[in-house]
């Protein structure tokens, strides 16, 4: 068995308007050492044994978890031994 | 200055519709080995130099960045030395 654990995040150049929402509310609370904010996605899955986990995780990024036209992605791979 | 990572998930027992649906699209596209699909949020934060910085980040969790009645948090605080 496998735990994933993907990170997908904007592109640095894509305008971020949530964590824009974010840092302003930050602000308004006095927080006003917040400089930047990024929100993007943080995604966990179980996989049962397979072969070739990484380059099927890989693809399950490229072609539905991340959008790669504008979003970077990066994914751990844990093996889970049961005992 | 600081970079701050939080994570952000639903507790084990809350229902996750958006996780269900990615399983079933991923099931669809025949990776089969998908067992379950868990979303949550990924924020990333730069912040100027303040005294206390996680308390300060975690009040930020609590108050503003997760709901904990439905969601759980971790975070992970790095400091960033500008030469």
């Amino acid at each position: 068995m496998y735990k994933v654990k993907v990170y997908v995040t904007l592109r640095e150049s894509v305008l971020d308007p949530q964590g824009g929402a974010v840092k302003q509310a930050l602000h308004t609370m006095a927080y006003n050492e917040v400089e930047t904010v990024r929100v993007g996605k943080y995604i966990e899955l179980s996989l049962t044994d397979v072969d070739n986990v990484t380059a099927r995780v890989q693809e399950m990024c490229e072609k539905l978890l991340a959008n790669t036209v504008i979003e970077d992605y990066r994914y751990e791979v844990e093996e889970v031994v049961s005992t």
